[in-house]
């Protein structure tokens, strides 16, 4: 990806530039509305808030190929399953904010649940088969959520680009996918997964774990890494040298459990045979006590 | 079939009024892309071509609230089930291009099935509990197809608004819960159901009856006629009256196979009770020979 050293207000993000502006927050798309004829080309970063250092580096990329950056923070309920972490999903609009104002964001859009969902869901976007599998099938409904917010953010924003990790590839791809096939008419542009220096991807939910959690999921970035440095034999061994490190974590303290490990096309999340060349993902799900993460690297078969 | 007397340069229809230009005529995203700027406030009709009176009633309530009005012609293969007329759909490209330079439509989009299904559909719009009763039952997938094909023209054209014939109320009920939904920020208005003097609902499909058929096809706005006049006596008494004078065309030659006769809440579609007050939508749908006709009058309960 792109080093975003140079934007429009010639401060590099994270720095201790001249001020930027503070972006304008706003909460209604009425609001929404008013400021659009002033914005040019709209970059959107779609959120759910708890901004870390990954989204940071996704806003400083929109910065990059738009007029205005536009970040929306909803924690989307229509995504969460029962017993998930939907009420302790961490919230902090203050922090958040502050954040964008430190990489220039011009709008923070940040809707109430009532706002998203003035009435009851009946209509929704359908992910088809590529949202069945591997974090669909963990997570029944997760990506007909996903796709439903995001098709009303992009409604409501109009953006001319809209921002996602690669950090989350399945949603990326299922977003992809629904731009594509219902003609949105938006690009769609993804940045790197961002790493804290022990390798754990950047989450949010990663200020769930505990010390000694964090340590035991310190092994989901190391399978993932044991699998690309296998990456020349192949599908079966890309795997097993991924499994042989996850076999240990399972029986660490506090052990990790597995909820998948694949190794997918990333266009269609299908799984990889030996025959197949191209583009891959190796990707991971795992609980460390009652946190669920995921992680993935691309590779090259 | 309205006669195709006037044309690219003719006269307004049915007047004597002065010579609109022709219609510009495009089948792709990309000319449309580049015919928006020019276009001003948008009013679209979707339609699957065959163009009736109705349409052209639609297209003339369009023209009221719009700069420019865009007429898509396209015969949707993901609304038609196995089984149904899909091949046989009535398609004339010219007589339908000759009925909007009557119209003074501003432009026709006519896209092929490879520019509106460039690949595999994965990705769709699921209309939920609505899309799943009275049609929805008799014709799975048909909403889904609907709106799926729908959000794509919404998303091609980008129109102000989008107009529909209230002939199709459970269409467009589904379809106003899928903008509301999902947020298009798209006003969609409709038009009253256009009749031919004999009471038969304006339809591409009448063109399949033969004179017999349509005799016999007649018994649904008649009994549509008689449950809006017993429409005092409560939806028992409605139905009653209906069902009487579709009885009789079941016993006809050739007879009438009713699919359903229901009183539905028109923002829902869900069946209305005694105790229902507010405006409500008495629906028909029944096969004459090989032809399935729908029909419907609103009430007020």
């Amino acid at each position: 990806m792109t080093e975003p050293t140079a934007h429009p207000a010639g401060t590099a993000p994270g720095t201790a530039g001249p001020a930027a502006a503070p972006p304008v927050v706003v909460s209604t798309p009425e609001e929404l509305s008013a400021l659009r004829p002033s914005l040019g080309r709209i970059a959107l970063v779609p959120t759910m808030g708890a901004l870390h250092s990954g989204h940071r580096r996704l806003i400083a990329a929109a910065r990059a190929d738009a007029d205005s950056v536009i970040v929306s923070i909803f924690v989307n309920p229509l995504q969460f399953g029962p017993g998930e972490d939907y009420q302790r999903y961490p919230r902090d609009l203050d922090a958040d904010v502050a954040a964008c104002a430190a990489e220039g964001v011009d709008v923070v859009f940040a809707p109430t649940v009532e706002v998203m969902y003035p009435g009851e869901q009946l209509v929704s976007v359908d992910p088809g088969p590529m949202g069945q599998v591997l974090e669909g099938e963990f997570r029944p409904g997760f990506f007909a959520g996903v796709l439903t917010v995001v098709a009303k953010l992009f409604h409501l924003v109009r953006p001319d680009t809209a921002l996602f990790g690669q950090k989350d590839a399945q949603q990326l791809a299922v977003i992809r996918r629904m731009v594509r096939d219902l003609a949105f008419g938006i690009t769609v542009l993804s940045i790197p997964t961002v790493r804290d220096p022990d390798g754990l991807a950047t989450s949010s939910r990663n200020a769930y774990l505990s010390a000694e959690e964090r340590t035991s999921a310190l092994a989901l970035s190391r399978a993932l890494l044991a699998g690309a440095d296998a990456s020349v034999t192949g599908p079966i061994g890309i795997l097993t040298a991924a499994r042989a490190v996850l076999a240990e974590a399972e029986a660490a303290t506090p052990p990790v459990a597995v909820d998948y490990l694949a190794l997918v096309d990333p266009g269609t999340f299908g799984e990889v045979t030996g025959e197949y060349r191209g583009e891959a993902v190796l990707a991971v799900a795992a609980r460390v006590g009652a946190t669920r993460l995921i992680d993935n690297v691309p590779l090259t078969l």
